[in-house]
């Protein structure tokens, strides 16, 4: 489907565009059911909490009707928003008051191997480690290097994910994805505090994992946790939960809350 | 002057532009003085270096001319290359073998104050720190989310700079410059393994200043360092050197090293 700019169908952004000059803005991605975006409410939420922390003031009923409108033509797929600061002169100084640019992107729902979902996939170590940095940590914003350098590290398809750690060695994210680990019957997730995306599917699964009366506790991830972890999986907003099988010497079996938190991402995704 | 991409005049970059989407470049700054870009060596080198920590591959003959050509008809102005890692699918794994695409833009040369380089400047002190990530310290990448909320925190026109630390308190750099102390009759600069921009002025400078018999030392410099210099320099490729006047409760005067490398450096620029 065609690409909008500014709720207009274009293919392309101006040459002074703050999101090609210094990666100023905030993106989402998110999936799109017959004519409906999934877990909406979860993006819009995420979207205004990085609007607040980079001071970008938008009009988000009019975001979020570009959204609806733009899901709607585009039926099944993955739209993705860009949200890019308003233009302004050479320099990194805001324009105050420049309305923010609005790109809305189609593309059709990815295709993954049903044994990621089924089996569970294999976690590659990667060395590129998260810098942390409280004020942009847990957004989607448009600095983006770290996860480009990481996803470049494997080649070979066997990998569907990498493990990526902070720069003091903690365990925190997916390059794509947010990670649960299972012990002892509770679900634990990285603090995303210093750095990592703070996933929609995470924030959907920490609140469902709550009413279903499932543990679930927030906190500092050591190498350590993961190797004593019952279960792991990732997550995120386009393919739900997949279980991963494998890290490095580690080996797992797809587990009963993996199972049950797979089948409520599911029904999250199709409703 | 009207911007070109990859050679030819142009207005806009493709909504599926890597630069766009995850910051995925590098750019650099360039003075230009009758038709011939200052300082060019140094930054087509830090562009190669920078090419190489991203691994982009880019044909460095191309840019150098395209560069040239660009500058002959600027004239006077400051040119500015953005470098973006070459179309891909979408996701973060960059496509093998894809062509960098190559963004020129032209603008007239900046008016500051004299008083600038002449009584020196005023330095906010940023609160937006740096964080540490050894794999991007020192390229002039796309990611520059931390400049720009730098830049945003003071409003003033006193103010002609910012001071920037790193997340573990050291002193780095100004949010459009190097920063140098002076103290003992040495020059002392900041070292950037973990983070900051490594300018291509400062780079000049340093070796300008090592030809002239001028101690530099590049190390870890704290506030108390800062505090305890002689003199007080901010630096960049654009105006040359700027002396810092205050900064806090800290005042200092124009000195002779600051002097000697101010003429030093607009010597580089007008050459």
């Amino acid at each position: 489907m065609h690409s909008w700019l500014d709720g207009l169908p274009a293919d392309a952004v101006n040459l002074q565009s703050r999101g090609l000059a210094y990666g100023d803005g905030l993106f989402e991605t998110i999936a799109v059911r017959a004519g409906r975006p999934s877990l909406l409410e979860y993006h819009l939420e995420r979207l205004a909490l990085g609007c607040q922390r980079l001071a970008i003031s938008v009009d988000h009923g009019l975001v979020c009707d570009e959204l609806c409108r733009y899901a709607s033509a585009l039926g099944d797929g993955v739209l993705k928003l860009i949200l890019v600061r308003g233009d302004s002169q050479r320099g990194y100084a805001p324009a105050a008051g420049a309305a923010p640019r609005r790109i809305l992107q189609g593309s059709p729902l990815p295709f993954y191997p049903a044994r990621n979902a089924e089996q569970g996939i294999l976690l590659f170590p990667c060395t590129t480690r998260l810098a942390e940095q409280p004020l942009l940590a847990g957004l989607k914003h448009l600095n983006r290097l770290e996860q480009v350098l990481a996803r470049s590290e494997w080649q070979d398809p066997e990998h569907a994910e990498g493990l990526m750690r902070d720069t003091s060695g903690r365990v925190i994210e997916g390059v794509y994805s947010n990670l649960f680990l299972v012990s002892d019957g509770q679900l634990l997730t990285a603090d995303l505090s210093r750095c990592g995306v703070a996933g929609v599917m995470r924030a959907a699964l920490i609140a469902q994992a709550g009413a279903a009366g499932i543990p679930v506790r927030i906190a500092d991830l050591s190498l350590q946790d993961l190797e004593q972890a019952d279960e792991v999986f990732v997550c995120n907003s386009v393919y739900g939960v997949w279980p991963v099988r494998a890290f490095d010497s580690l080996n797992w079996s797809p587990g009963p809350l993996t199972r049950k938190l797979q089948a409520i991402a599911r029904t999250l995704l199709d409703t």
